[in-house]
């Protein structure tokens, strides 16, 4: 079985040669905009048209059909009219040609003549030939040259994260978001209606797919449910599975079935699944992503007993109450630690009993290093938080420049290198007017310096706290003995 | 009782005259720096500065007590270290000065000792002077050329909303958050342990100022809760009083008593405060700053029968989603819209059921102009929201700039200027790597351009969301017979 899936999908995650149909000779359609950002993306194999009157468009050789070509062909990327289609299937399969990405839209999610559509689209394919979508972007994969629209500036590294979605909308955005955590992916499928590959031939794929570690969704329906829930047992403890399932409330089962005419299913029946499964069930677009994320920094583990460092004492308090809902401790303080803490802060205007409030914004950096190396040293704390320490100190914000600030990055930085726990970091974007940009830029700047050296660096305090947790359940599932 | 509080406060928001103590001649002290941001930010009366031996520091004449200053002072404020606190508010009180700031922490929220400190603060008033403080940044009052530390930069404009925290931390951001919504403020007090002036008084002040017509707390204790509960009842439906109330769990509930000395009290007693008030209760700063700022906006009402425009078919599932938690609607269009819209949309790659998939992102504004157009009429909606239309089209995405962007902003302005009923939008920030600070610029001047014409514009459809349904419960309950 995985030796057949593996290398049944090949052709579509890294063809040699690309037919596309639904190209203009004079306008911008999909087509040419396809054929343009895999060209700017660099895809380095062959690209063919297939086009009823031009022999050329664009610097690149049209032919009348797709038999015509006088090449072999891996995939062909359909963004004719949707009553094109089934004749465009039909002749792949007689070519030969082993994989399709059907971009056009107008199946069964338009109702009953779409529907019928979709039909004659798997009739002609009679199961001899791999389909991505209708209705969707298809296939991103870095390392096969591959990119989707909108744009073809997608990174070009690939990385460990494989994610199938039934929207485009959603991947296409998450391959942004995610570039603000630096994670990179193996393979992004947005498959759509899913009238042949759908949510459990990808899964299955990217379960057996050696460079795929983590594997995000978005599910709109699920077409077998049983099978799905198989290869999701079997991926318990060895590559997390994190899900969000879009279209439980009443509101949201009907936008599914106008967007990709799935049905949505059941809120108790996925409780159920994520109980069997141990897979993390998270409930919005930024959840999945931070989720996700935390996945490729974080060693395998739990990590509920909090130290964070930094912020104010407002700040300090949110802290608690966010925590203790997401079942995160703060340990008070042992009394050594106190002692060794009070040695390096003031009485004034800090509290040592963790959270710890560090008191001034100018805090130096050569005090914050040394609380941190005590902090490191604590038994009982699993992970430290440095907490919105660089909110303060801005230039724009002070009306000076405080370099000591730079010197505190520099300080987190040396002490993860030396960390033998985790140290993550909260940067937060609070002025956001457009005289503020340059404070946006600095804190950019700070994350990446930090994100490079390891450092899993988020915009909020919540959205550490919320992915963090996630991530301890997933574990901590992970190592008990299964439920059956 | 209305006349003296705005009276007695008088001195505080708008002194004509601030006496500093606690300034260094030779280091940066706060009071140096309270100085510093004072004269940046434009106070124009007096500033007198207390010091044992100098006779002028920074231009400023400085004098060996207040006693010694030969002008009528309106505020002092005070920086100096905790144990010097007493005699100077002594000081105060012979010299019949109405009003104090107390920067200086070391209090009530160290322990003992300093409880001890905190005792003699207030025997040294005598009751005879208005106190802010100890353990805060004090007053922020435009209209009485006041800021708060840390930054001079703070909005020169006044606004209606009104704001008191226990935190300094939280107001300074909280300000600078505002300022993404073009929300301004009349006064904003932190209190920090609150000796004397508290969340009670402050509540009176601010609900008797003409100038506040919006109240946002964010509270630790309560020193008298038979008091506040009185005065939030009448504010009732007259001044919407939104609260953010801190340390509600257990480890929350430490961080009060190492952050103001506090008890944070118990989650049933504000149950019953908010079903008994009507006040807003909010869990978070994002939710306390989203929630005031829509209040800022939309005219009294209740607006849950949504229209969402834009976006995605993804994005339209998690939109129902995320309204029904909410208690929002989108209702189904019905067959006269669904007749009108269809003429001007293709049925493939769109939805027209509400929400409204727009399909291409490089939709028409002169389309997207109609279809405001004809939801604007539709009876049954309370409130467009015009959901992520523009993180597509970017220039730096796409690999070339589409102009169709502008004319779609101006578009919806446009609309919006005609438009019976509220027009909102949501603007997410995605790309977010340094090289993509572009993109955050052009939607921070499409926000801005919204905001001017009185769209309220929130980062994700999540926040607006429940920013909404907050804005709708508190004017529901308004319009009900009160509970007694």
């Amino acid at each position: 079985m995985s030796y057949n899936i593996l290398n049944e999908l090949k052709p579509l995650f890294y063809p040699r040669s690309i037919a596309v149909a639904g190209v203009s000779a004079k306008d911008e359609k999909p087509g040419n905009r396809f054929i343009k950002v895999l060209r700017t993306y660099g895809y380095t194999g062959k690209i063919f048209i297939v086009h009823p009157t031009a022999s050329e468009i664009d610097g690149i050789n049209a032919y009348p059909s797709l038999e015509a070509i006088p090449e072999k062909v891996d995939l062909v990327n359909i963004n004719t009219p949707a009553q094109h289609v089934p004749q465009i299937i039909a002749d792949c399969v007689d070519k030969g040609i082993p994989a399709a990405e059907i971009f056009t839209s107008g199946f069964r999610e338009v109702g009953k003549e779409g529907n019928k559509l979709e039909q004659a689209v798997k009739e002609a394919a009679q199961g001899k030939i791999r389909i991505v979508g209708p209705n969707c972007f298809g296939v991103y994969c870095p390392a096969g040259g591959l990119t989707l629209l909108p744009g073809p500036n997608y990174p070009k590294e690939s990385g460990n994260v494989g994610v199938i979605s039934q929207s485009g909308g959603w991947v296409t955005d998450f391959i942004w978001g995610a570039d603000a955590y630096h994670v990179k992916f193996s393979k992004v499928i947005s498959y759509g209606n899913g009238i042949d590959l759908n949510e459990v031939s990808l899964l299955e794929y990217l379960s057996e797919d050696t460079d795929t570690k983590i594997i995000s969704a978005y599910l709109e329906g699920i077409n077998d449910g049983k099978r799905f829930l198989e290869i999701a047992r079997c991926l318990q403890g060895k590559k997390p599975l994190i899900i969000w399932k879009g279209g439980l409330s009443s509101t949201g089962k009907r936008a599914v079935n106008s967007h990709t005419g799935s049905i949505a299913g059941e809120q108790s029946t996925w409780n159920a699944f994520f109980k069997q499964t141990g897979a993390v069930q998270v409930n919005s677009f930024e959840e999945l992503l931070d989720t996700t994320a935390i996945f490729t920094y974080l060693q395998p583990g739990s990590y509920r007993n909090l130290a964070l460092i930094g912020g104010g004492g407002g700040v300090g308090v949110a802290a608690g109450d966010i925590c203790e809902k997401f079942n995160l401790n703060i340990p008070p303080s042992t009394t050594d630690i106190l002692r060794k803490i009070r040695t390096l802060l003031p009485p004034q205007g800090t509290s040592i009993r963790n959270p710890f409030d560090m008191g001034s914004p100018h805090l130096s950096a050569a005090i914050l290093k040394q609380v941190i190396e005590i902090l490191l040293e604590w038994e009982n704390i699993d992970l430290i938080v440095v907490n919105r320490l660089f909110f303060y100190g801005n230039e724009q914000l002070m009306g000076e420049k405080i370099v000591e600030e730079d010197r505190r990055a520099d300080a987190i930085i040396r002490m993860k290198k030396k960390a033998q726990k985790p140290l993550v970091a909260v940067l937060e974007e609070l002025a956001s007017g457009p005289d503020m940009i340059g404070l946006e830029m600095d804190r950019r700047k700070v994350r990446t310096a930090f994100l490079n050296e390891g450092i899993f660096t988020t915009a909020s305090l919540f959205r550490l706290v919320r992915a963090l947790s996630n991530f301890c359940t997933y574990w901590e599932k992970a190592s008990l003995p299964r439920e059956r």
